[in-house]
């Protein structure tokens, strides 16, 4: 089964991957109950970027971007690519030659679960990564992996075409067929924050705002003047 | 004991909190004795924050960030929050929301040996955080902790109203009995630290400076022309 | 052994030292056949700093950096400190006041497998460090190191003298006999991925460029249209 | 879809779980292309163990093992308990009693991507735990997760019914279909590796054995007496 | 106030220790709500051992164990060290000299946010030790530090005095005043999970003796016979 | 210059390396002035075992185990594998096959810098491994390093034929031409812990055995009572 290029994958519409971007992670990971996120450790290579996009996914064999080569060729306007490798590696998968390529294609970021270098250069050409971390040696193409099955990329499931969400806050994998259904949910919770937001800039407590007064009382919550005696 | 919310707590003078603040972490905690300083995995958000505060401190369960909606009414203009688990975690306990009311309180900042989201709006609203990493995986609102009792936080002990000064080097704690007195033995090392900053801008040496040269050959240092054969 | 200030080392020519600055980590790493990377724990404090510079070493007691003020009377223009402690250590060697000191000295920035601390002093003043952690945590003044010594800081071997190159994509070493040679071969690989660079902004593929589709179909690559029934 | 308990799941036979216990995992892992390793750093509370059985699958929230005791109904003979956080967590989900609990319905053993406690009482009991550490700290009973669905343990997709097999060299995950296919792979290994061990004890070399040597003089290998000069 | 040595501290009584001890650290940390754990890194070097003891508490500088022979003068009887350097340190602080001679005075084991060494021989004692890592790497005996003044070791407040108890779960901390009450309320935990245990040795679910099935109900679990259609 | 097999390396005599064997790992890195230890994350697969040998030196390329076929030919009796990959790897490079070939050729146990599998065999076989990790994932078969070249591994350089110590606390390189030098003086270390082991046994204090109470007054320590007034 390694070894195996799928090419046709179906992908969602742009207009619900562009307004999941808007959302942003925190909110879409909130809005599908918070499932789908990434480990914690991937972080982008500069701070401001805010992404989605549909997955290319890349198995690959440690140390061995072969398969991204062969993966740029699969890449259509606004697809992100998604890096696992089979074992943990942080070798520098992908520098600024890969990135011109797939950037000419359209492809809008990279994620990765191991290491990317040429950053400056990608940070220039304003195309983003969120990676494990960030190392100069270089990778092999010596052995197969495959391109668009089902990979665990930093501990999520990602499928190919499933939609990508990335900025400041990590990295968020939306199945393709919940992406118009997420996508509502996220636009109410942001209704309902932007309503709170306006309160709390106006002083109010989130204690009033949420109702959480009676709930913290019923649990044993107690208000005390001064620490007690030791 | 878990439970309780203490209300009053004592506050060092602003004067002494804003020139904590001016001397910064690494000059504060080597006037203090090089004490009380977190771990240095504590890292700020954005560069170029520098904030002193009175603790406001938060007992949490993990995962779950009900005391700190609780705690943000116990704020005062110039606090700082300060949370810290009872078991590690990495979610992401405090995001914009959160950040908006306690900045319509006057919070300059949060500590928190745990995760926090919404980087780019925090960064956006100039609240400054330190925190051990950064997730969109949200929390919930269960179970009670405390306010306002000692915490351990990144290796540091924190009483509620201890002074917080945070920059770019990390997070330092000072018992709010001695600020006062760690605000004066700073500037002296300030001073004393501008004078010799000259000398070397001179091109003086410290060997010179300080008067090393004596001490290293007591020791035995040993200059020698070249390396000595194998 | 411990204990010796070694005063005279052989360095290379500064015009091969910018070049290989110009060349940049990932370039140079790949030029000298995947050799001499430091551990990709090591990064700047700073981004977009691109330095390459003699390597005067310093192999150090942890928690102490006497020998830091002995080294620095060693420096020349254009020389980088290295600082490998004996035993794994986070403090900070290293703050403003050396920096200010190194720098009047010539000194182009600090490799430091351990600490440093003064990170907005040190980005004002344009002074580069790599370092495996920031820590406002100070040092003592007790113990003898020695200067200019082999050393293994972050994972590769350093001799004094031995070009450092040092950016956003970590930190390589490069032997200084060897850093003419290393120098050309880095320049020839520059001009070739030049040409691929504008094929593939072309929208032309690495799989034409370089070639690569026949040795992917006799390892056994597959190209399919859907992926196939579970 | 948080809070679902699916009560009837597809298991493999017996014989063949229990053959893949006896295979151990490197062979196994081997066997099936070297795919389905859970991360390294999930280690058996004692050394020796070697199980397989069916994965029951339970998806909890960080902090709150109360699907465990729901899980824990769902189990038939010669099952595996496989918990997977919904977010990276150290807390001890499972002790003494759970497994007494566990180990009367038959269960074989737990894989857990989070801490448990009571390892003293585990290993008298003879109840295997492969996991991400030991923490006493507990856990609360509070949230829904979920029990058999899909989960992402330690890297790696686990469907309820798979199956696990678990030694001192880590945890690889077999997928139900795939069972028997991958135990004659297994075996078939097995008697190859049995031959060449034979051979290596009379003291042949694997380059012989293996018939390795002409690659490796055309890939440009060269044996040399010494060193080269420097 | 570095460079003091308090030399009379109140001690728990032995027979509370020792009660505490048999308990162990998981039930211990229950019975005091979860407070008081150190954090996980925190290994046995051995596996098997528990026990409890009052705490002769150390404040050491990175890589310098001079503080520790000082200790050593101070133990009585069923003490324990706890040793905390002021800065995250790997270095071997401690061997089979200091042990021999701690045993010699009756010191029951080491608890030390830091590396040990001599694991052979200390194993060989029965000298039990939790600690960060082991390390061959000696330290120093250069700077002073403080004896029976309170320290954060790995996340946990100690206080001379105060009762702490080990196993192969952990390092847990138990305030000297508290101790008495935190044994009664330990036994009670054990009495009750005594009881739990015969049940769930029959067969009986948790589900079932801790009547949880209403409030799952309540919270909306569902049971399902098979997975839903995708 | 990848690619080579050095084939003729200067051993040191067998008596020099079974003597430092006996000493042990502690001893001997003290005995040569704190130098030549590797990073204390490299630990045993099984308690208990000391060994001493030359090394026998592998670099080899990140998830590829083809050069330590070819190295195993080079193997002497008590010489010692030490396998450093050429960027940081967790992959399983050796397991039992490998150990059966090289226990036949008398090897005494393998030092590497990154995974290893089949443990239970390893351990059977009496085949001791320090290991970075353990993993069941296996490497390939398809570039070239080198053996019997200088490596860096865990941080300590190693020579072909210098002398490896190891046993539970760690792995300790000592240079060929130094080993006789270095065991004497660790035979001396010995001798002297020896006549101090005594004294402690019967109770007496390291203060009065090594003198320091004189030094410990100068340097400003002060015995107290009890704690201070806050």
């Amino acid at each position: 089964m390694v070894g195996t290029v799928i090419q046709h994958i179906e992908r969602a519409e742009h207009a619900i991957i562009d307004g999941l971007a808007r959302c942003g992670v925190a909110t879409v990971h909130e809005a599908q109950g918070r499932t789908g996120l990434m480990a914690p450790y991937m972080r982008p290579i500069y701070a401001g970027a805010r992404i989605a996009g549909s997955a290319v996914t890349i198995s690959a064999p440690p140390g061995d971007n072969w398969m991204v080569h062969v993966a740029i060729e699969q890449l259509q306007p606004s697809d992100i690519l998604v890096i696992a490798p089979t074992s943990p590696c942080e070798d520098g998968y992908f520098g600024d030659l890969l990135a011109t390529s797939a950037q000419a294609r359209g492809c809008r970021g990279l994620i990765i679960n191991a290491g990317i270098r040429d950053v400056r250069d990608l940070t220039e050409m304003g195309f983003p990564v969120w990676s494990k971390c960030v190392s100069a040696q270089g990778t092999i193409k010596a052995s197969l992996g495959s391109v668009n099955v089902p990979v665990v990329c930093a501990g999520a499931q990602v499928n190919a075409g499933d939609v990508i969400v990335a900025d400041d806050d990590g990295v968020v994998v939306v199945r393709r067929k919940e992406a118009a259904n997420i996508l509502s949910l996220s636009r109410e919770r942001e209704e309902k924050e932007a309503k709170s937001r306006e309160r709390y800039l106006r002083g109010e407590l989130s204690l009033d705002v949420a109702n959480m007064r009676g709930r913290l009382v019923e649990k044993g919550l107690k208000y005390v003047d001064t620490a007690p005696e030791d």
